[in-house]
């Protein structure tokens, strides 16, 4: 077994704090890789507070994951020592269910594995994240990174990224169109960046004005403070699509009138209440309210190939692994541009 | 100036009475036809009460309306007298937006008169329904009626009919999609005779076991109860579509589970309170949930075509003008099967 450094929740009521831990061995399609950097996403949060619905404890975060390989096994034909790697929010799923085969892992019918606070496909091993010194992953859930960009701030790219390029792709949204993105965090920012290297004309919908500026560096080409009442009356029925990032409760049938005919409103984010739908905001106009998630590996690998190619990554403050709480209480705060990345080095 | 007989509420507190008013003179773009029948939908009753928004009173309901042309306007073309003509739930949109552009009538982006409960393209005279005995419109708001269906059960073509004639072309659904149809009632029993017909594996969800036997009538290839937790269980993740129907409370997280990875639900009934969407309901399996309202011109008359091609008519039951309020009583406890028509004769 792989003796393994972490920083786990031992509970839903306990900070983070140091945790030792066994790994597996590396077997014949295993890839181990020592962990270099670990993006800090919301959701991180969320489940070591059990948000969403109870988790597996002790919980070791973070499904941002990018290192080095030090290991593998004797049938992994992907990898090999000293080669970057990366994992995203899935270890493992069935591989035999209609959407495993399409390589859409994220909706394996018979429950993929999340890499952490879940189980393996054995359904009693539980999983361990991110914030940890190595991991050990089936060659098939490994990421190839590449060189050339900075590699903590392609570590968002495997959950923030991911999140947002899987929806533009799958609505081919584009030239041609009218997307905004609602909240410009950690998702949103990653957001704006595909949807403009998409050559789609990029909005971004904000509660605070003072995100203006950033979001003009990052490409988009307008902004709307979304509680200036005038600016979202002239909104209204202009976008094609919208990307919703936000995580905290908000007004779905107000951002649905801001839809064309035919409009979607996309949602990636998941607040702690249910929409509240108004049936004539879909029937009017022939909109929709969809979802996604993630992406499947090839996907993966597909999107991290094109920001390689674009130069395009996350923008990122790195952290000490320590310093992990006072990062959560800024991210809650909004005060983080765009994701916190652990360097784990420090741990 | 034209006398016109009618039944109409006085306001949402009073039940519908004979009414006497004036329809406007033959322009010359103009076709007045003597209405034989008229459909009685759900929304009439929805919208004499006031439960979607205030109502403009008096009101004439009746959006279902077929009858025999006694005069033309010296511009009408497509129509002659004793000509066949039906109008449904628009008499007029501004016919200059880019949705009126494209035969979206109904989604005009400027507002569309409705037929009743709404005013001309003036914004000042009102509307008024089919429970009456004749009726003015534009030509290009008039359908044309082929004479080898019985005539009143075509009348519910004209909004069950192309409410979910609609969707089902817009989102092409058919060969090898398999649908569901939530509700077995007026636009129900319609969105399972088009299913049928354009090659859908349809099955039937409904609260009452005892419409099995009509739904498999009506071409439906299974059913199910939901209020059976079997069968729901059975159900889960097999839809690629389901068509919603039901204008009473329901759980779209329960329905939305039943569908497919990609699914859409999509609403054709308004509910007098919004839906609530747990954003995991959409994000697990990219699901949607859609609305569509009507059809536009173009689409009805398409619509009215492959209905005479194919023999497909509404299963009516006809009803005097003056048993209207028992017609209504009978419709708000489920005990029609599947729309009244109101015989105009009897007027």
């Amino acid at each position: 077994m792989i003796e393994t450094k972490a920083y786990a929740a031992q509970d839903e009521h306990t900070d983070l704090a140091p945790w030792a831990f066994e790994r597996r061995e590396v077997g014949p399609n295993d890839v181990q890789f020592d962990i270099l950097f670990c993006g800090v996403c919301h959701s991180d949060l969320h489940q070591i507070k059990n948000d969403w619905f109870p988790g597996v404890f002790p919980m070791v975060p973070g499904h941002e994951i990018v290192g080095r390989v030090v290991k593998v096994g004797s049938e992994v034909t992907k990898f090999k020592e000293g080669d970057l790697a990366g994992t995203g929010c899935l270890v493992d799923s069935c591989r035999v269910c209609e959407n495993c085969q399409q390589s859409l892992e994220q909706y394996c019918l018979n429950g993929s594995s999340p890499t952490y606070n879940g189980y393996e496909q054995d359904h009693k091993t539980p999983t361990y994240g991110g914030y940890s010194n190595t991991i050990v992953v089936h060659q098939d859930f490994v990421l190839h990174i590449h060189e050339k960009l900075d590699l903590a701030a392609v570590a968002p790219l495997l959950c923030a990224g991911i999140t947002t390029y899987s929806p533009l792709r799958h609505w081919n949204i584009g030239k041609g169109h009218k997307l905004a993105v609602l909240g410009l965090g950690g998702l949103g920012h990653m957001a704006v960046k595909f949807g403009v290297a998409f050559g789609a004309d990029v909005t971004v919908l904000s509660t605070s004005p003072k995100k203006e500026e950033d979001a003009r560096k990052l490409g988009a080409h307008h902004f709307v403070v979304t509680t200036d009442a005038a600016q979202l009356e002239q909104a209204k029925g202009s976008f094609d699509y919208i990307l919703d990032t936000v995580s905290a409760e908000h007004d779905f049938n107000m951002y649905l009138s801001l839809l064309r005919t035919n409009g979607v409103h996309i949602c990636v984010g998941v607040p702690p209440t249910p929409a509240q739908i108004a049936a004539f905001s879909v029937i009017v106009g022939r909109k929709s309210l969809a979802g996604s998630s993630i992406g499947g590996l090839k996907e993966t690998q597909e999107m991290l190939d094109f920001c390689a190619e674009h130069n395009i990554v996350a923008d990122i403050e790195k952290i000490d692994m320590k310093d992990i709480q006072i990062a959560y209480d800024r991210m809650q705060k909004g005060d983080v541009r765009y994701r916190f990345v652990i360097d784990m080095a420090t741990l």
